[in-house]
């Protein structure tokens, strides 16, 4: 019997893909949410690039409420999401906050509604939020605007009333830089031992699904990496 | 010869409206963007909605390079936006959140692109925030989420490299609830003596644009208004 049943938003990025191998290993039965399939969930729910955020919404739910029928899932794990540079003075300013919008907002908005119907009681949502958001970013003002809007999503989220069910938390994640084979790729000279894990966030997420160490509904978690090492740190 | 010449995005709306009429009694050229004409303004920019977001980016700066020529600005003013209710669990929490995005987000968006391009050295930005959203808005998911877009949109443009010209200061106000028409009618019971009026705002714009108590760009700008008298209380 499994340990429980997870459907993660992005099952075929970086980040995605570590928790579905990590949730896999536990047991757990897993689902993938993304454009293309990963072939070690138990289920794919494969989804186009739709032209409308009310479409995306459409089908991902159709899709979900096929698959699950009326198992609840213990988490939604939403690790959606890019990155584009550019500031107001860019020619592609609005081709890239366009981007940001729809990789990082929409995918979050569709996990919320999700989490309001398919999350069990107790259950968790977590959402992908960006450390540098908590402040301006100048240089990359799509990303930053996007994510910031996660962020008081989540805030949203964790208050009386928000539609998500009892005793569940929704918590975002707030990475500076993650270590995934892209970063490495572009940013081949950086000090990785200040980059974050993707498997310590897939066991973050593995422990608060298991009702371990649980932040407060509604938070923040900036995941600071120093020297190899990553400490929780709840922004205000 | 005019006072200066300003821009108001959303200039047909009631905050736009009164923004238009100040600026005009003060002896400013005024240009309104809006969906439709605004007869007091000296020229109106009459955008479609647009189905994309890159699409009414086009339209709009297109339109507005014709208007202005090589003549810059001193002041760009969005007040565009709208308002929409709904939590994680209503079935109507996509459209909302993506008629909020459109309205808050994608003029926000423009106009600090055009801002990079046609504001003045000097000149000032202002977008329209949302004190609310500071926090979380449970019962507003996706106004709350736009507006705190807005907010973070803001403190990048307020930092350097941000594409914004020199000196001019990028600003965000946020109201509670401003004194308009349209709200009289849905709260008529409320006490409208916690409620912005209009004409303070529009003064407030006016002051700034004259060199006039300017807070720091990248500020947010919140307007507590109490017993009818405004104080502003920059957030944190």
């Amino acid at each position: 019997m499994a340990s429980g049943r997870v459907l993660v938003y992005g099952g075929k990025g970086a980040l995605g893909s570590a928790c579905v191998k990590l949730f896999k290993s536990k047991n757990y039965w897993v689902a993938s949410i993304d454009l293309s399939p990963n072939e070690e969930a138990d289920a794919n729910i494969v989804v186009k690039p739709a032209a409308s955020w009310t479409d995306q919404e459409q089908e991902v739910s159709t899709r979900v409420a096929e698959t699950l029928g009326d198992d609840k899932v213990d988490a939604i794990l939403c690790v959606a999401g890019g990155w584009a540079g550019g500031n107001a003075a860019s020619k592609e300013l609005i081709t890239s906050a366009d981007n940001m919008w729809k990789q990082s907002v929409w995918t979050s908005v569709i996990a919320s509604s999700l989490a309001a119907r398919h999350l069990k009681t107790g259950g968790v949502l977590t959402l992908p939020g960006a450390q540098p958001s908590l402040g301006g970013t100048p240089g990359m003002i799509g990303y930053g605007l996007a994510k910031a809007a996660v962020h008081q999503l989540v805030k949203s989220l964790g208050q009386d009333n928000s539609g998500m069910p009892p005793d569940s938390i929704a918590v975002a994640i707030l990475p500076v830089t993650l270590d995934t084979p892209m970063n490495r790729k572009w940013m081949a000279q950086a000090d990785f031992s200040t980059w974050t894990p993707l498997e310590f966030v897939a066991e973050l997420f593995a422990k608060w699904t298991g009702g371990v160490e649980r932040p407060p509904s509604g938070s923040l978690v900036q995941l600071i990496t120093k020297d190899s090492k990553t400490e929780l740190v709840l922004a205000p």
